[in-house]
């Protein structure tokens, strides 16, 4: 069994002293126990240690499992907090018995669901079971594509498909947003960059008019957008703070002007920009 | 307030009859809830009726989810389920006051963490938080980056960057797997084509050689690619399942010839495939 390195997750103000271990425990790809760990991790300012341990689905990996928890706890002197998925119960039931302290994601909520819904659970992967062969995976695998040839301006060939098409200066942050919605909601994101060509001339691209009411801007604060830029061109004048002034400026009142709603990406993350945006999308499906 | 249209989540031996409606409530993005929700939802052969309810940030909109989720129980006769993620408790204790099963992760997590922890939570949005500043963050933007530049074999520049190459033929899962890797763990992924000229020629495209150790190999039934390569081309010689046999057949000659690890991606999600990498890459590094 192979597990991953710890990922340390230090809150700005976390203050010094052990850290606790933390185990994300999985029959399948982990990745709903560490997202779910770490949103309730995130509300202590303490510091964790986290360590994954996914494709637990043989009782020989579940109990190699319950070895590392303990030595953890006779290393750290504290007990290890497990966050686990394990959706067949002779799994988590070895699990169990670690002496770490026990967060079962799947039994806090399948037991009570079972009582309510009157039936038993299939107790078998769910997540990604069978995932691959399912219309939502290839409405995000066609998605991906779609965002990948028009990402940057690249095509202006089948735009009428798009479900959104975001604008903003270049880094504002389109291109991870726009591969954001395309893997997580499998929506087909365009995006285009506004450039100094299009503040001079005072219009936005011609090949965007006609889908204006797709149109979604990015935009963010100069002096972040000068720190990005400088990481890439270090120096230059596209990262000069005074020239991130005048684009964000120049994009910002075309937006206006243009009647395109926006949103500044500074102190959100792809995840909540890709949101929120879903959420716009959405609503205007509805309204029309 | 805005909300999604609902998701329909139908498994595939889904029986007929009427569909629970399920919400999923945060004062943040909702990802965490839903991401979790479905896969405890998928443990049932049921139809379930999804909406999301992300933003919920303030007294009024939680006000607004409780008369929503009443609403629903009025129509459907039979009470909503409710997973949320709601940090603050005063809006927690409103949306609580509803007429739907309730799921609060966070209550039932953060309390006893509390106790084990010795400390108070913030109650403060969690994961989310100053994630735009944070070093994960950049870290993903720039493996975001890095994976764009290199799909496809687009570039041989800065390959000794790279965490992983993945290799396979065309549609094998190279683009989405690479894309997944940066964005949710911050993993440079390259990738790689194996075409019929590297068959003909019997090595590895020369711009690899120097980097076997980070190549990973990626496969596919040639039975499903076809079905993929005809969505994209219909009726041509590359979608063809002959054509397609001959490349899967030497692709993998090629790989066990030279020593590369690979999997089958044909019925893996991505986040499976992405996830074993990972596992592969880490133990890599523990090892040597």
């Amino acid at each position: 069994m192979t597990t991953s390195e710890p990922i340390p997750l230090v809150p700005a103000a976390a203050p010094p002293g052990p850290a606790r271990t933390v185990y994300f425990v999985s029959d399948g790809t982990g990745i709903t126990a560490e997202t779910f760990g770490h949103s309730v991790l995130t509300q202590f300012e303490l510091r964790f240690r986290q360590i994954r341990m996914p494709f637990i689905d043989t009782l020989e990996k579940a109990h190699n499992a319950v070895r590392r928890i303990n030595e953890t706890f006779e290393l750290d002197g504290m007990r290890p907090i497990v966050f686990s998925t394990l959706v067949k119960s002779e799994l988590s039931t070895v699990v169990r018995q670690s002496r770490g302290m026990h967060m079962d994601l799947i039994q806090t909520f399948v037991e009570p669901l079972e009582q309510e819904l009157g039936v038993k659970s299939s107790h078998t992967i769910g997540r990604s079971h069978n995932i691959a062969d399912s219309d939502e995976y290839n409405d995000r695998i066609e998605a991906i594509n779609f965002s990948l040839a028009h990402d940057d301006g690249q095509s202006h060939k089948n735009l009428a498909m798009a479900d959104v098409i975001l604008v903003g200066v270049s880094r504002s942050g389109k291109t991870p947003t726009s591969l954001y919605l395309a893997m997580q909601y499998g929506i087909k994101a365009a995006n285009y960059p506004l450039i100094p060509e299009d503040f001079e001339r005072g219009k936005l691209p011609s090949g965007l008019l006609n889908y204006k009411s797709k149109i979604f801007g990015l935009s963010i604060a100069p002096e972040r957008l000068a720190v990005v830029r400088n990481e890439r061109r270090p120096g230059s004048k596209y990262a000069a703070l005074e020239n991130c002034r005048y684009e964000v400026n120049e994009a910002e009142n075309m937006m206006r002007r243009e009647g395109i709603r926006w949103m500044s990406s500074t102190v959100k993350s792809i995840e909540e920009i890709a949101t929120m945006i879903l959420q716009e999308i959405k609503s205007d499906k509805r309204s029309y």
